[in-house]
């Protein structure tokens, strides 16, 4: 079956937002195994909307529509599909009872503000969101006032969701997908193979033949900074069968990447696989980082309970600062700079000292985009682990702007954090 | 004239990569003075890409295609393009030479490699992005080897653009922004207004009278996490008769948000107006984070030159930290918890103590998704400047994923540092 997107507003043609749904949404068609093949922008107007509605009624079998569905006058997804699939909209009292509700549960909450008698705040634009077109399924929105809907109309399926990421995703995953996923007479499943260590082209070249023979499961990369990831999806009638057809293929990834590959799930991240590896072998971690400047510690944190291990960090992102709070060797400093590999290796010695951590790791670099030279152009970063009485140092040399060299180094700290563990302790 | 925009590759449509392409051109039609009715995205599938590109052709007037320029089989767009218009594709020496001396120089900085001989690793493939739709206009690819086009048929303009953001930007900044102005008999000028401390929606109501009566200039709001940035765009005959239309909507929007606005250019972000601010009253910096663990710094730092101004700081995610390196009393924290206005305070005042600083912030908060009482809940966050004595202290309740609220604690931090200064010294 192909799917179509339509996503409708005029904020995604004026470039005010990203269309980050059209990304969430593509994936998730992926992983259920659909085919998509058109994904459109349109904005809140009637001719071109229902233009584009009908040249996709022709053209693919299930038509997702995200946006439009507000309570204002410029919100006219719905109606405009009532109109393509000729039926009349109706009060749908579920729904109205579902705003209400809302409404009184969002004043109550918020103490500062009176209830308005008799709930005068809902006007009747409100009571727009409540009607739905005639025979559809009406999709309760746990995150805001707009129902999601389901039309079922002459072998084709709409499904309306609203734009608002934070109400379309769960109004996606609880009810949306288990419909979805009926749909399908295979059952598809995915995993995700996560690589930190390798460049893209190189990860690839690597499976080049896996991917080009690929049927069933397929093998597709992901781009994302400094990371490689292969989401590998197969279909079967069961799943203890898909996930058969996915054993080996994840077997054989890990037979070529080892321990380059940081996690086969997809919800786990490179911190918190990091964060997971110092839990496991109860170590406490301290960062010190120059060019990347908090972005490192900034991450860890991303990590609900890294607290556990992290405590402490340091930004000395002047000399005087790595020779105060990490005793680096002001003669260190001097005879081979601040972006080097003794100094590095001494800022994560200093560490250790400092803060009596376990782990402790350095960052120091050239992230641009002045301050390079020939010698030591912009992009170089050293990076120190020290663990256990061994200290490692990787030497970098980052392409792009000031903002990508930081992420990558961020990315090749936590994957040296990940690798110093690796080597003492497995 | 009206603009389409035509994305092309498999990748978007199995949600690989996100789609910033369209948002960047979007931005720059609407700052031309464009009308944008359409976004189209489709794989790279000749069929299916001549559909698209027929409709386009026979509703917009102009049609900018991004991706599929590569030297693959895979890469199609040209060869569709041509069909459609009815034109040949003819070798272009200009663009065979440019390939040619781009893999040169590929090799020669790289030492690692050897130069093949004859550069044999320029497969036939490459020539294919000689190739020239005829009477085509050849747009150079300074950071790639897919050159760019412009098509101009029966009244129709096709401008297809390599899909990588870091080939496409500047070779559109470079070549296809002038070409674009010279089709427009108007000129086009928009400026930014940036604001900080006020919510989108407030700071929507505190000018929705200037949004609705909007015809020329006109007033976009454009949201951004904890920011809210109007764009005031402008069209007239002559530049500064642009100008003129925009200036008493800046003055007015001026005497509306006061110091909320932080800049009125669209190239000064809230750090560098932080810095720059520093900068100009010669102060330093220093920073003492707990629940952003290192993101304001990190921040901090994506100023280029930061280094002036910011030499160090501090991650106190465990009270331990906060005890050690910036003297908060252990009765503070006992009596009032690591989150409140009282250890907020000692860590700015701390801070200042520790690295002899100008100007210290501190910032101490619950992320969640745990650790929040009734009392204290997920997203209360205390932020503390101090500066020439004075100590500010801003409590904050944020709403939000983890992500969320500390993505916010940093604006709100740089924010109140940004004020401080004001205070002081304005």
């Amino acid at each position: 079956m192909t799917v179509e997107l339509i996503s409708i507003g005029t904020e995604l043609l004026l470039g005010n937002i990203i269309n980050t749904n059209a990304t969430y949404l593509s994936i998730q068609c992926a992983k259920l195994g659909f085919t998509l093949y058109h994904q459109i922008t349109v904005g809140d107007n009637e001719v071109r909307l229902s233009d584009v509605i009908k040249t996709a009624q022709d053209r693919s079998d299930i038509i997702i529509l995200t946006g439009g569905l507000g309570p204002t006058s410029d919100d006219i997804t719905k109606e405009t599909l009532a109109k393509v699939v000729g039926r009349e909209l109706v009060m749908d009292e579920h729904s109205k009872e579902r705003i209400l509700s809302y409404y009184k549960q969002l004043y109550a909450y918020d103490t500062n503000k009176v209830l308005p008698k008799g709930l005068e705040l809902i006007t009747e634009n409100n009571w727009k969101q409540a009607l739905k077109i005639r025979d559809s399924i009406v999709i309760d929105n746990d995150n805001g006032t707009a129902p999601g809907y389901i039309v079922e109309d002459k072998n084709k399926i709409f499904i309306l969701l609203p734009g608002p990421p934070g109400e379309m995703i769960p109004m996606f995953e609880n009810h949306i997908l288990p419909y979805l996923k009926k749909l399908q007479d295979k059952v598809f499943l995915s995993k995700m193979v996560k690589i930190c260590g390798i460049g893209e082209s190189k990860a690839e070249t690597m499976i080049m033949d896996l991917i080009k023979s690929q049927t069933n499961p397929t093998i597709a990369p992901y781009a994302k900074s400094g990371e490689v990831h292969f989401r590998i999806t197969a279909g079967a009638d069961k799943e203890e069968e898909a996930e058969a057809l996915i054993k080996p293929i994840i077997k054989e990834l890990k037979a070529r990447f080892g321990n380059n590959i940081y996690t086969t799930r997809e919800d786990i991240t490179l911190e918190k696989a990091v964060i997971d590896l110092l839990i496991n072998y109860k170590l406490t971690l301290a960062t010190a980082e120059s060019c990347t400047g908090g972005l490192l510690s900034g991450r860890i944190v991303n990590v609900a309970g890294a607290s556990q291990v992290f405590t402490e960090g340091f930004i000395t992102y002047s000399n005087q600062a790595k020779i105060k709070y990490l005793n680096v060797n002001p003669d260190t400093l001097n005879t081979y700079g601040a972006v080097s590999e003794e100094t590095a290796k001494e800022m994560a010695l200093g560490l250790i000292k400092t803060t009596g951590c376990d782990v402790a790791v350095a960052v120091t670099g050239i992230a641009g985009p002045d301050g390079g030279t020939k010698e030591k152009p912009v992009g170089l970063v050293y990076i120190s682990c020290s663990i256990k009485g061994k200290t490692f140092v990787k030497r970098c040399n980052f392409k792009g702007n000031r903002a990508k060299i930081r992420e990558q180094s961020v990315v090749a700290a936590l994957d040296l954090v990940r690798r110093s563990i690796l080597e003492i302790y497995v």
